[in-house]
């Protein structure tokens, strides 16, 4: 089945935080979609780059060396293995592009940790 | 360098129609910036899904046995193989994810096709 997807859509299914779900699949990747608030925990991802695309509000991310303030219409694609914090001081709407393989917290396990991401 | 991409702004360094620009890349993908106005020609990508995101205006990708008509804030995984034709009665900004070796015109050699598209 070839359908479209309308992300605003998509964001009215759910209101929890940082649990992104599934909304598309190419090339071995997923496309994800999520609400975050507050901060995040400290990870990197070992073989996979992320992409991050904000949709509504704004999200800091923080890496050991900088921060980037990203605002909606804007992304930014984080390498592997690099270490970053994501902070949304109001709720904000994300875009995520990454392998199939890509656990949230990364090489981290804890109760942030969304082993089976659902597709809406 | 991890830097942001605004993606209004890649928008305006160019004004060239069905010429993808590359802005950025992952996981042996590349996000891919581009302008379209007019048909463009019937084509397949034999190994690549290709996803299109609407930025703004609107696109009608014909398949064929069916129509979808995408705007802006919605977006289409076109899967390998499946023949599409883009068809944009006005301008519209699009972005694409694909991999790196996805050639826009896919299967199809012709004037439309970009062989090397350039990073903005």
């Amino acid at each position: 089945m070839i359908d479209k997807v309308d992300i605003s859509e998509k964001m009215s299914l759910f209101n929890e935080y940082w649990s992104p779900k599934i909304v598309g699949e190419l090339n071995n990747s997923y496309v994800k979609v999520a609400k975050l608030k507050g901060e995040f925990i400290w990870h990197s991802h070992e073989n996979e780059d992320e992409l991050f695309w904000i949709v509504k509000g704004t999200l800091l991310i923080k890496f050991r060396d900088k921060d980037v303030l990203l605002k909606a219409g804007e992304f930014l694609i984080i390498p592997k293995g690099v270490e970053h914090l994501p902070v949304a001081e109001e709720e904000v709407e994300v875009v995520l592009i990454e392998p199939k393989s890509t656990l949230n917290t990364g090489d981290i396990i804890s109760d942030r940790t969304v082993e089976n991401p659902i597709k809406i």
